[in-house]
């Protein structure tokens, strides 16, 4: 069966897409610890990312970086910070996180619930500052 | 002022250092979330991680990449989890955590304080296990 994230790259299910390549997509996390937190994939459906071979590997985090240039320029914000946890969508995604704290990157904290329009604003508003 | 990260680097302060080469260094975290919980740094004293040009910022995580695998050889774990968060120390580096669970990467959490002869029992078994 696909996971839910090769559903989102085939758009069986929707999402808010940032950014999109032959071989990555980056869509705003659905239950995010904070505004303009964003999911980086490889569209090959591979569960653990050390697992990639070194040159998608790379191209990955190349694609993560441009996006999370992006994210900086969008959202009011010290930093973007990544983790790579992968329990629970067997599927290899970086989270990209806006932050000026470390509790803003804990997993812990209640997610939060935009709004569509939200979200569409923000996944826009992103896009719009990708070079 | 160098950061306290090139100081290790400098050997002017220890570490239980895991693998180095021209321009990267991976030691263990001396306050860990939990055995094995490594730092990868770049040599260049840079704050953030998104300010590496891409080669630089490539070669540091193919490096992270080697020292991961090497850290999941090592400890009985289902993954190694990634972090980069940066607000800690301004010298960029990357979190390598072994996790089975999603609160083993949570920064909250309380720190381990292992004995000097544990560090250097697991420094010395991830060291062995890199290609």
């Amino acid at each position: 069966m696909s996971s839910i994230f090769t559903k989102i790259i085939n758009r069986e299910i929707p999402a808010y897409i940032i950014a999109e390549d032959e071989l990555h997509i980056a869509f705003l996390d659905i239950n995010p610890l904070c505004m303009g937190h964003t999911l980086i994939i490889p569209k090959v459906e591979v569960d653990y990312i050390f697992d990639l071979e070194d040159k998608r590997f790379t191209e990955l985090h190349l694609f993560s970086k441009k996006v999370a240039l992006a994210i900086k320029k969008s959202i009011a914000c010290d930093r973007i910070g990544t983790t790579v946890i992968g329990l629970e969508v067997p599927h290899a995604h970086i989270h990209l996180i806006p932050i000026n704290t470390m509790d803003d990157i804990n997993f812990a904290k209640p997610k939060l619930s935009p709004s569509t329009e939200d979200m569409q604003t923000i996944a826009k508003k992103i896009s719009d500052n990708l070079e």
